[in-house]
């Protein structure tokens, strides 16, 4: 089992972007040190909660510093962005990383960026997206086209388009051919149309916890798109991303936790957002306590759906995890702004990658290229 | 007078993203240590040339490696950006650098970049470049709003936009406020329409030389708009690109330029577009010699157009400059490909930034403030 960071990012609203900056470059490297595989970051243009609109700003800054670790937007919303102008982008991007980058695309969720950009709501986003992924693709292969769609238009010259004197096209393709790339997606309710699209379209699978049934639903409905169509339905593929706090013991950890960043989150932000959105019968029915919504408070929390305690226990709820949904290659850690206490955090994400992760067995690692699905 | 920099950029079309991201950063800490003022980058999409598609990528990088210099896209080219989506990043990425960003806007003048977009031409840039100015006004004002124009949709989220929850909306206007936010834009030819879109927008002017008229005349044209708007008309604000080569003597310049990036790009990539778009008689009649373009080759470049010598002779052409024209801010170097044998290139700049630019008098600093039109 690997482990990746996600940096969504959570930020108490106050924070000045240098701050934002600034934590996103330390946290990479600190998760580069440790041995962490991935770090994805969240590209959001309203919200004060989580405010990256330039996730390449990051990326680009944080390569400077790490040697190792894979970095991807996650995502790009597609419909808010010129196609061709960010099909380009991600390629150049990706070649300066060098194999370090994947790309995470989404249509977008949230409905003050969709009124930023001039929609009502986020009801005409997928169908924005799917012309984006069309336009994309046909300038990753380069060859010649034009088009002009119900939402955006774009092209690539050929030789018929010098104006008047020969220029040498750059080739922005990701790096070693749009094959070599990895796209992710992301799905976080039970039913979600994203992981239908991953499959479809070969896409690796990311769920955000909802419970042990949407994990296992997601990865049903992904693998059952990508089978018939001859994708790689490789268990390796598919991350889910958990809270995770570590300290000596399972006290210490929760005290931790309880006044670090991730707790400040789950108060002042999501409770209000997975309450409206009705996202946490999937925990509730996962934990056994048959508690209702109005009782769930950052103890219950920390005790039922956080991975919070010792090396021990966290190992031993990974492993739960991975038993109880037939398992996953990647566990990502939700990022949490932890900026004005950073070493408890700091020495979390360190445990996880060096005494946790290397002892959790996937059930479906049984030979040894492990590519059983 | 104040120096920077122009990273176009140019570089050989061989080269590959990362080399081009790392000399990128490299040249901007040069330019930093040595005392240059300004670094900025273009974007450009489909120019093997020119490749930087993402110039943010190199800002948030350098930002890590300099301390004093500023930072500015030269330009986003705005018809090929979501306006709302550049809009906040632009806010972003400035309070990021906290008072070391600027921005330049242009509406692209590349013909294989406009097809990239599903142009077939340059025609339809400036009225799309101009409704998009006006949103990225809007959004940075940061009140609700929506728009459906010709060619954009966008608007800013208000109180009844929220989703059901309250959402804190970031603020991602420029640092310290829009005014504070210098805007800056770029002309070439002689009638170059840029300068009067400048002068009316109280954008900063800045001439790619093209003969000491053509200064003149950018600066006429651009101070007979800003003047009766009531906009600050100081020559401070006006900046020229220049090649320039300084070594020990004027020999050993001319031989180190010969053999640097910087004829490299004036042979294989320059001379066909100067020669195709009729832009070198500025030059040729600056020089009195009276060549035809048929003549100019390298060696002339380099004794009539690039500010190239020792020392003191690159401090005499400059004054020459400033007597000639009225006098601009900044000098600005165009960046070049010197990353095979980049000692003597490293050298010329710190040399212009320590011991030509200090020696030159600006005939307009006539009084303390240097603010004489």
């Amino acid at each position: 089992m690997k482990c990746g960071i996600f940096h969504t990012p959570y930020h108490t609203p106050n924070r000045r972007p240098k701050e934002i900056f600034d934590w996103g470059v330390t946290t990479a490297q600190v998760a580069d040190e440790a041995g962490f595989a991935d770090f994805m970051i969240g590209e959001h243009y309203t919200l004060a909660w989580e405010n990256i609109p330039l996730p390449e700003a990051i990326i680009a800054a944080a390569a400077l510093r790490t040697k190792k670790i894979r970095f991807a937007p996650m995502a790009h919303l597609l419909p808010y962005h010129n196609p061709a102008t960010l099909a380009v982008r991600v390629g150049w991007l990706s070649q300066v990383l060098e194999g370090r980058y994947f790309l995470g695309v989404a249509p977008g969720g949230h409905h003050t960026d969709a009124v930023l950009h001039g929609f009502d709501g986020l009801a005409e986003l997928p169908a924005q997206m799917a012309e984006a992924i069309e336009i994309m693709e046909k300038v990753w292969k380069g060859e010649p086209f034009r088009h002009k769609g119900p939402h955006f238009q774009a092209g690539f010259p050929g030789p018929n388009d010098m104006p008047g004197y020969h220029v040498d096209i750059a080739d922005n393709a990701p790096w070693k051919g749009r094959a070599s790339m990895e796209i992710a997606v992301t799905a976080l309710s039970m039913k979600s149309p994203s992981m239908k699209l991953a499959g479809e379209h070969d896409y690796s699978p990311i769920s955000f916890f909802g419970g042990t049934e949407q994990m296992k639903s997601h990865w049903e409905t992904w693998s059952s798109c990508a089978k018939p169509r001859g994708y790689n339905v490789d268990r390796n593929r598919y991350r889910v991303c958990r809270d995770v706090f570590i300290a000596d013991t399972d006290a210490e950890a929760k005290r931790r936790a309880l006044k670090s960043g991730l707790a400040e989150t789950w108060r002042g932000y999501l409770m209000p957002i997975y309450k409206r959105f009705n996202l946490l019968q999937g925990i509730i029915d996962d934990s056994g306590t048959g508690v209702t919504i109005e009782q769930i408070d950052m103890d219950w929390l920390a005790e039922h759906v956080w991975l919070c305690g010792s090396p021990e226990t966290v190992t031993r709820k990974l492993q739960h995890l991975e038993d109880a949904t037939g398992g996953c290659g990647e566990v990502v850690v939700n990022s949490h702004d932890n900026i004005d206490d950073p070493k408890p955090w700091i020495e979390s994400l360190q445990r996880l990658a060096k005494e946790v992760v290397p002892k959790v067995k996937s059930p479906f690692m049984t030979s040894a290229q492990g590519s059983a699905s």
